[in-house]
């Protein structure tokens, strides 16, 4: 028996994506912007690959820009809307838990000189919308936070954030990283009132390699990559084919809406269990995205327990895949203490995760505590 | 009979290539930062596939990024290094002829404050190396000269500008583009003297979506793109591992070598037989890339030739498919005249190209200017 359970990490292909990349592989090889027919052949496919993406974001085939992945879409957003409003105004508020791709972007923006404010959030990593009201001065151009956090699987309140915005009557654009909520929430960026969101493939059965920036039209960013004609000149190079082919292959098999009540309820069993364990805290909130479990065992160091479980065929992660072996700053900003912290784990679901398999890992998790010497 | 002559714009993908990505796809599908096994798996996969391309170009696995293609290559190279070095100078040389993903980039670092002047070239697009002697100041930090020209298949004297940098004790940073020369020549760039070179799975067989930036051991760049610690944080988010298995898989299959004194033949008889047609007027250097022939037929439109021919089977470029429908800054800097320019095609070959595609190719050729009205 295995049990893969880092979904928030990555996830294995479904057969629809397969089935999507070998036709890219064996069929449909061409370069897009070839003029010939097996150029025009892979630009048609590429087309397809774009409306499947766009329907799964109720969203417009044009308002789909690819990129390699999910950093690169944080990052165009981030670059791309801050120096594209720069004339308007330089700051732009970003919260305390984001990835390290949209984190790491904004500090780099600091440094070349705009007015970088952090969002403050409670201990289960959500945003303030008090603090918001508050930092949203005339002059902020760009709000980024997430949908669903990476690891603790908060779900941020982005509708209340956009409402906010509007409400305000705020110049600024709003950035949603949807990475770990595409799929599993029923996203419409239109509806929800943001003018970004990044979405990846690899978090949705689809290869690592793709992920789009959904762009509201009318929104003009400046390019962060320069070179050919390839999506409009403001993502150049020649596009990914075979991992966008998966990226669209997945999206079809998307269903948010029938998945959430099982998923939760699964969850909910797994979490019960949990919960009698003595040695176990829970860290993720009641109201947290069924797909992120995040709990701590005290005195247990995470790494170890990971080993443990990791030889007995059961893959969670130690926070996020993203940081590997640095303390989380997610999890420090949520206020966690230094023996919940480092003794953290992520145990995450998909939409094909079984109650076998949280059973499993439930006893070898028991198995853990017996077996591994307690710390400190 | 079919006869695919756009190699140069993109390659089929080989068996090697499509045995590594089935291995990523069907059975080390981990995220290479998890601490799991699953993780550990990919992590070891990707060693094995730095390894591959390494070898490929004589270095070490340390010293290949893997990027998401050429275009990101590029454009790292560019922009790492022109700022890492800012402070020592702020002149770059870049050739008149280079890909638009170097051009435009050192464009927009134009535009950001840095001294950018462009290396003439003669009309074959080959770089004078009387005017780099001029050119490189003390205050020059980097020169971008590509290997092979994607257009003309003009060999660049990048052995020569090297040597030129070294005996000027310049410390200007050197970058090659060898997107069109890698796995046709056989390149070391350690050998060579260059500090950085770009090169490109899907023009090797291998999948659209991965390149690697090749760096020179002491060599600093600033990153481009920000996030995770994945490539030592100089190219964070998770790597493609099914595009870089892919890309590894024709590495390991490349054998320039072996291939040169063949192809070299083949080109041969082509460009022989392309002679004897009256309306063709050959643009290539006689000792250009044997796998690159640039033609004009002065009268004939390119792209009404580029779709008889297309609908014929024979599938060629007009201009580079980066520019799709514009014309060719590197033909106007080569000094064509509008009719040559207009009516241009490139008739692009791989390793497996046969004498019997050429023939085809050849035929339908003649066909099309004989079927085509003449204009002008």
């Amino acid at each position: 028996m295995q049990a893969y359970l880092d979904n928030s990490a990555t996830t294995p292909l479904c057969d629809e994506a397969k089935r999507w990349m070998e036709r890219a592989m064996d069929d449909v090889w061409g370069n897009p912007s070839s003029l010939h027919k097996v150029g025009l052949d892979a630009e048609l496919m590429l087309f397809d690959c774009r409306k499947a993406v766009a329907d799964a974001l109720h969203a417009g085939e044009s308002e789909i820009l690819f990129t390699s992945g999910g950093t690169e879409a944080n990052n165009l957003a981030l670059f791309g809307a801050a120096y594209a409003k720069a004339r308007q105004g330089k700051r732009i508020l970003v919260s305390a838990v984001e990835h390290p791709s949209v984190m790491k972007a904004a500090e780099q923006l600091r440094n070349e000189g705009f007015d970088l404010q952090i969002l403050p959030v409670d201990h289960f990593g959500r945003v303030s919308l008090a603090a918001l009201e508050t930092m949203l001065t005339p002059n902020t151009t760009l709000v980024s936070v997430m949908a669903v956090n990476n690891e603790l699987g908060t779900i941020e309140p982005v509708a209340e954030i956009a409402a906010i915005l509007k409400r305000k009557k705020s110049k600024a654009l709003f950035h949603i990283d949807a990475v770990q909520a595409f799929g599993k929430l029923d996203l419409s960026p239109k509806k929800l009132g943001c003018d970004l969101m990044t979405v990846s493939a690899h978090k949705i059965h689809g290869p690592k390699g793709a992920g789009a920036l959904w762009i509201r039209p009318g929104v003009t960013l400046r390019p962060r990559t320069f070179g050919g004609e390839q999506q409009n000149g403001l993502r150049p190079g020649t596009e990914p084919t075979v991992a966008i082919a998966g990226f669209a292959g997945a999206a079809t098999m998307l269903q948010p809406v029938k998945n959430l009540p099982r998923v939760t309820a699964l969850c909910d069993r797994f979490v019960k269990s949990l919960r009698q364990m003595p040695e176990v805290q829970i860290n993720s909130a009641d109201d947290a995205l069924p797909y992120i479990v995040h709990l701590s065992l005290p005195g247990w160091p995470a790494e170890t327990v990971l080993n443990f479980l990791s030889d007995c065929g059961v893959y969670v992660s130690s926070g996020s895949a993203c940081a590997k072996g640095h303390r989380s700053p997610v999890l420090a900003a949520a206020g966690l203490d230094p023996a919940r912290l480092e003794s953290s784990l992520r145990i995450s679901l998909s939409d094909t995760t079984t109650e076998e398999e949280l059973d499993f890992c439930l006893q070898q998790l028991q198995a853990a505590v017996r077996t591994i010497r307690r710390k400190g």
